[in-house]
């Protein structure tokens, strides 16, 4: 992640990645999933300039790209929708957007599909008939992309919110804690989500709506049969996140899963109602962990049902040798991990129980460095999408950041 | 195996050991478990001598035993049943030829053991009212004890099938192949086995029953809910059996199941159904191939039903790092591995399909002997009890064992 040098004025917020907690696959075949907020953020501040112009930075991804207003205005008949009653945009207006930014129609390209998300959500949030205002945006994000860690709803949860506290559409209510950031009202949260999730769909097409809910609402969620529902008061879990940075495909690891499920029929329905019995699990202990003073037994439960579930993963097919190594090397120190998202290279994690010893971590990162992978130590099931108030140093605020 | 000098007279059987196949702990929850002759084997012979004794010669578990006619007439009231209706002995019997061999009451013993079951079973088939033949039984045995492979029931099958056929209570009338072996009517085969189950209660007390059968019959058998069923029609497969020869209990492991399905049900149930599902699936298998010519991709099937079930044996908490070495080891040449019995260490097999590159196994079996492993190559679904015809030669028959 790139440094911004500091400013005197704007808005700044936040908003977390994701991980599959449990019930990646399952849920295709209507199991539930849970996912949880994942404390790696993405920043953005708004600044307002004089020149007439919008500028979106991206140096994480090497994006700068400025336009005229005057452009904008010329080509576009503004504003898009009423931003109080977000709209995705028809394929017309879409491919309008791409075509005033230079981008090809199909384009699947991360820094394309940033541009055009930004350009859509900016002309229907900020603009109206007569004004466009003049900002400067810039993002930066301990977010690696295509890591399956929900970076693109961070961003799009990020545009959303700056952009809807900017034009006054929201109003920045709920402190929630001494480090001066502060959240919004349940409307507020409710219609940010939305435009978020708008966002996902200009850059996804058709997204499940979980990595969006999860970067607005933090926490964890239920996701099941395409409802999404919040979980109440998740304990915030210490793991360590790792990126074996082997390159991997959803759509093909989902296929592989169906073929096995159609192969199988009898060996593997019954694995994904036992991942459906882990998600259970999990919610019922993250209640109880809720209710009392968490035990080293709840954590234990939380060691098993990881450790279930990554068997049960590689039994579906979906699991990596590179997957593998981080399992071996994080159980020969005693933890437990699994992968999370589609598999078959991507991310694992690891939790990091209350009271784990500093010397087995440093092990850990040290023996998973050596084969290659990234780690961060970070957290799950923190919050959401928030403002960050004080703004006295750099951007991004540095202490926020658990560095790779 | 010791080699025992040869003879120029007699009767020689063998009777193979058992894996389980597919099913181990689910059995204990009602699932069908597949069990499958092992073609380690344990050899015995029979010859009659003059001295008007008794001698019992295991040179493998270092037991040489003799006993005058004289002697054992006078403390028995013989004969202990009419060999045609086995039953086993009463309590007081039981304890009285443990006194006679001078063996405690509560004996684990193999040795022991070994010599009360023999003593019941040849006091029962082969003595009259007036008459106990003066006999020299010797057996060796491929199959090391203790391990969960069927050992003690090749012994008592072995027992029962020669001291039948000694008294020509049953007779060799079906020539299976060209190796001067021959095997019995389903009705002589039906009165070894229930002799051969008298044999390993005296044992173990309280066996299932499966192993006397699957050593008496061969091939594989579906045991479930006490029900014992021959498959039929089994294809021999050729494997690595492996012996981590870690200690093992298989009541450790079976009161260790029962912990972890008490304690998560709804994860732990639907991976017995699991279990059950891979258990029909091979028996569906098996009779494919049986139809027509097996194909690689029966192979294939059978490979990830190992691995699947492997899978799930580590997800019930009975695998061990011994075990995981072998299922890395064996995996990192493209063949799949699990445990066979009770697990937490004990043996595991590998399926060697047709057309594996013998480099490969060397290479396997090599980096298994460093590990500190024993290693066979042998099959599994082949013949029961077998008398061997032609003798010229040592005993055991030296091209019928498969050398460790």
């Amino acid at each position: 992640m790139s440094q911004i040098p500091p400013s005197d004025d704007g808005i700044v917020v936040s908003a977390p990645g994701k991980v599959i907690l449990h019930g990646e696959h399952a849920v295709v075949y209507g199991k539930r999933a849970l996912a949880a907020s994942l404390n790696l953020r993405t920043f953005l501040r708004i600044t307002s300039n004089s020149s007439h112009q919008v500028s979106l930075r991206l140096p994480d991804i090497g994006v700068s790209v400025t336009w005229s207003l005057g452009e904008l205005q010329e080509t576009f008949t503004l504003p898009f929708c009423d931003p109080m009653n977000p709209v995705p945009p028809s394929a017309d207006l879409l491919a309008q957007v791409k075509k005033f930014a230079g981008i090809e129609s199909d384009t699947v390209n991360t820094k394309q599909l940033a541009v055009v998300t930004f350009l859509y959500l900016f002309l229907s949030i900020s603009a109206t008939h007569k004004n466009i205002p003049s900002l400067t945006i810039e993002v930066a994000s301990n977010l690696p992309t295509g890591a399956g860690l929900g970076s693109s709803a961070a961003f799009s949860t990020c545009l959303a919110s700056s952009l809807l506290q900017h034009r006054r559409l929201t109003s920045v209510a709920l402190q929630v804690d001494k480090s001066n950031t502060a959240t919004w009202s349940d409307k507020d949260i409710k219609l940010i989500n939305q435009w978020a999730f708008i966002g996902e769909k200009v850059i996804h097409g058709n997204p499940s709506g979980i990595d969006n809910s999860v970067s607005t609402y933090g926490g964890a969620l239920n996701f099941q049969a395409g409802n999404i529902t919040p979980i109440d008061r998740v304990p915030q879990l210490r793991i360590l996140l790792l990126n074996t940075k082997v390159p991997r495909s959803t759509k093909f690891m989902v296929a592989g899963v169906k073929d096995r499920y159609n192969k199988y029929p009898e060996i593997i329905g019954p694995v994904l109602d036992s991942i459906e019995g882990i998600s259970q699990c999990c919610e019922r202990i993250f209640t109880e962990m809720d209710k009392g003073t968490p035990t080293q037994e709840h954590y234990d439960t939380l060691k098993d049902l990881i450790d279930i579930n990554q068997n049960h993963l590689r039994t579906l097919g979906v699991s990596h040798p590179a997957l593998e190594r981080v399992c071996h090397v994080t159980q020969s120190h005693g933890l437990y991990s699994k992968l999370t998202g589609a598999g078959g290279g991507g991310c694992a994690f690891t939790l990091v129980p209350p009271g784990t010893c500093e010397d087995v971590i440093g092990n850990i990162r040290q023996e998973l460095k050596e084969l290659g992978y990234d780690c961060w130590e970070t957290t799950m099931g923190g919050p959401g999408v928030l403002q960050h108030l004080s703004l006295d140093g750099t951007f991004p605020i540095p202490a926020l950041f658990p560095r790779n």
